[in-house]
């Protein structure tokens, strides 16, 4: 995953362009052979939302009175303001200010900043650099095309033997930022790849890559029907490469099996984790838990955006993002995954406590010791009343789900429990 | 305010009689030209209760044996025990005791008590003035009538657009006492003109100024077939005159309308505030939310009856209560039913997100900054599903909901939301 | 109880044999003429169990080289495994070892251990006697049968007016120890004399003396059709003899009628107690709460099993509970029975409050003080809307239930209330 972050890096993403498209040709060659990219014209309506022209740039540059490039996108694609339209003309050090973006807080970050839906253009510097603008005439340059082209995303649906459906949401539509978000996307398709692997899935995976907002808007309008009545959990994969934290974002009322299954495992393999309110979303949740929409999707990330420093920054860099920040965020993933696919509602087959001894599933000899041992089994067996799924139980049990995954085939297997 | 309540201070008030009349006409002149005065005649039934014999007092003494006056009715009349039968007699001193009312642990306090329903007489005298009664011969006089007469109460009904009904509800048998009980009066007067002055108004008001319990209990019989089926909120107007606290009295099983509204204000405005549990409860509620009635009524006070040293007694005088009291207490009333008034259940027109910058609703330029800017509308938004009402998501948001209309105003206008 | 917990203390039961005849008939000819006796045949199926063969004990020993008894079940019954199978042999100390428990970090404690459903034998001492035996070859001689023959237990059923059911249930299986497991049927013998004497009764009482696990699951096995249907709440009655804790066992998923009315005299008679999970539990709600038998069951209990360090050794002896201990026991469960029979949904008779004045239930002349007297009637009344039962009006009032007998039979007699 590290390896493909740092290929795709350097891309020039946004909310429709070649990046967009480079990117996910990358994932198709490298990872996902089955990913299939779509192509929305410019002007279709998504909802409340129309696809914006597409955006491409071949250059970009503000040059002194020597012809020196003082601000140049090709040194870092952050320089240029997102969706900027094309000019090419002379200014004096006024009238440019008014089109330059820094953080006077963080002097040697570059900021990102976009401008899709209203025709500008504008560079993003370092407070820094900045400063060191002298007065003067500049030559500024923006080689951009802004034209109707495409909205491009990527799509792999992988069925399942029933018809219960998950969402992998992630988004390329970032320039080069590393854990929001090149981490989100290299993670997706590590768990795609995964999920294609698995033998006898239950449910049809959807696994997206869109750009953020607009992409979600746009998908959803194609498929919300189906998503609505067939979507029994999902997750916006996003800020997944930093080590430093454990951040949960939860469905709009929270308490679906989404909510249910991050939760149980972030109790018990995160060293800690916070559990931020829907107030304090910000990725693709806003859509796909939009009233009427109202799907159950939650995000468990690292360092969740706008919460902290490097946060949309040239300072989200790959040095940012590790190997092992990664690969936490996809085992923890693949671990929700692998509880939906595991998770049922059980009874049990008798009356009363089953006989656990005549199965070899009971000690024989019952000491003051052997009493804890079996109280386990017991206590799952107990809530196997068709009610309570099994990640309610190991909730319940207190305990990671993952844990019961062999006593219940075992029970199973032994005909004391049954599928409710 | 504070005006009436010293013009009205003075008058003997009880649950029937002249003073209620008197106090009535009083408010009728001076701030409510269409109070409606209604008198029901004594034997009439009220559930459980009939309306008694109507008492009026026009003197009322002790004197001692050179013919002093040593308790005297015409300088306070809560000397008197409230619906004392008619007597003139000379008793010694121990027969007088037995009709005495003192309060030990209060030498300078004239308790206030009342014997409605058992014939009786007796007077009320601060503890110092009973110490200072000479052993002899004294000669009481009660010159009252309490013969068949009426129920006095008033009643404002100011129609609004929709079928739903606010109650305001506050008691006008207290003599002179300021806090419990002219400071109830006097703020439903100013609230009732100010309701009589909204334009647009969509819920009917009633509003009534009755003496307590069996007023109260009078205007249910009469109406608490409509009452029960309209009303969505209501408050007992009781205990708003000193600036000493704020206090919450919920309906019976909490949670109405009226809880949420008050709580949301209370939380906001107040500085702080003591929330008592209905057990505590001490007026109409005791009526307006009994079991078979259960209207959704609440009482947002200062100093709680029963709770403040002065209660009950001659020192809850014009001294206890203030213009400013009285002033923020109509505020926290009137905040109520103006969220009332505005509240709604909303639901956004479209699926996902609306997109906000296209109606000038949204900043053009995404910065950092702008993200949380938005974050309030956005949040607004997500909970306009069409089951949480306006009052529901300011307390999810955490805000007063009156911070939030303006904003829903402006989105209702922009076609973001409708009327769910 | 004391004296017939000491009668029956040295009798060696088991969940089968003449331990267990002895112990009812002793407990019929005492205290309970009207219990019946049950024979359940070795092999009879009770859900997913089978009644196993009976086990009856003449002698057994193991005796050292000159024939000397050095474990002798005639001095301690726990020094046999419960269910040990007939031997008579000469075998080395290694071999015996094999067949020893003892706990090492109780040494002066024999073990209490059982092996009903494995065949095998065996035998408990302490650690310290262990110790102390010598190589060299013992005589080993276990003179039981263990054969097809029955199950036996106890029941009574004493009607009452209406079809619902209170359960009393208890375990008589086990051998010489004193709080857990004679306590147990002592108390509910006591409890069962009791509820026989009730005039009135309105329940139908459902008390068993049964062996536990397999007892529970023979008499569900008859019954559960009717109990399911007809029970409103139970007791298994276990660990109520010493004077150490109070304990409280809930059901399944809690807030039963049984778990609310033992609460409720738990948090007011008990000077504290410990509220365990039902992940905790130990006893035959292990069969009454199962799912699909779900019974409303629960367990006040003061040192619980399992937690205390006599548990299920030969230090659970008499001297470890009293005759105050079991009485106050007694106590508490006969408080929750009582409940029981008085508990109703009750609704006021008319709207608003009741005038209790003219009933002479209000003191005449108010003051200050009388308004506290009339509080917790007033407050019971408020809640009397069909909807809460006493024992949730008594939670909402923050009393213990029965403070409100005389309150509502007063109030029932005067009409004021009905039964809802």
């Amino acid at each position: 995953m590290i390896g493909w972050a740092a290929d795709l890096f350097p891309i020039c993403r946004s909310i429709t362009g070649n990046g967009v498209r480079e990117t996910l040709s990358y994932l198709k060659e490298r990872a996902l052979p089955h990913l299939k990219l779509h192509e929305v014209p410019s002007g279709t309506r998504a909802f409340d939302w129309t696809v914006p022209d597409e955006w491409n740039v071949r250059d970009a540059f503000v040059a002194d009175g020597c012809g020196r490039r003082v601000i140049d996108f090709k040194k870092n694609n952050l320089h240029l303001v997102g969706y900027s339209e094309p000019v090419d003309t002379f200014i004096g050090l006024d009238e440019l200010q008014k089109h330059l973006h820094s953080l006077p807080d963080q002097p040697d970050a570059i900021p990102y900043v976009t401008s899709y839906y209203r025709r500008t253009w504008g560079f993003c510097v370092s407070e820094n650099e900045r400063q060191r603008l002298a007065p003067g005439t500049y030559r500024v340059v923006v080689d951009s095309t802004l034209a109707p082209g495409n909205l491009t995303y990527g799509e792999m649906v992988l069925p399942g033997t029933e018809s219960s459906e998950v969402l992998i949401s992630t988004y390329v539509c970032h320039p080069s930022m590393a854990n929001n978000e090149l981490s989100g996307p290299v993670v997706a398709a590590a768990l795609a790849r995964w999920v294609a692997s698995l033998s006898g899935r239950r449910h049809t995976y959807r696994i997206v890559f869109i750009p953020e907002t607009i992409g979600s808007l746009v998908y959803l309008s194609r498929h919300v029907g189906t998503m609505r009545k067939k979507t029994i959990a999902g997750f916006v994969v996003t800020c997944v490469g930093d080590e430093r934290a454990w951040s949960f974002m939860p469905s709009r009322l929270g308490g679906t099996l989404a909510d249910r299954v991050a939760l149980n495992f972030l109790r018990h393999y995160a060293s800690s984790f916070k559990s931020y309110s829907f107030l304090e979303r910000g990725s693709d949740e806003r859509q796909y838990c939009s009233p009427g929409v109202d799907l159950p999707i939650v995000s468990v990330m690292r360092s969740k955006y706008a919460t902290y420093p490097e946060y949309h920054t040239s300072l989200d860099d790959m040095g940012l993002i590790s190997a092992r920040g990664l690969w936490d965020s996809f085992e923890m993933y693949r671990r929700c995954i692998l509880a939906l696919e595991k998770n049922r509602f059980y009874r049990v087959t008798c009356c009363g406590e089953p006989q656990l001894g005549r199965r070899g599933l009971y000690p024989h000899v019952s000491t003051k010791k052997t009493r804890g041992t079996m109280a386990a089994m017991m206590n799952a067996i107990a809530y196997c009343d068709g009610s309570h799924d099994m990640i309610q139980i190991a909730d319940m049990l207190g305990c990671p789900a993952d844990t019961l995954y062999e006593l219940f085939d075992t029970l199973l297997a032994a005909g004391v429990l049954a599928i409710a």
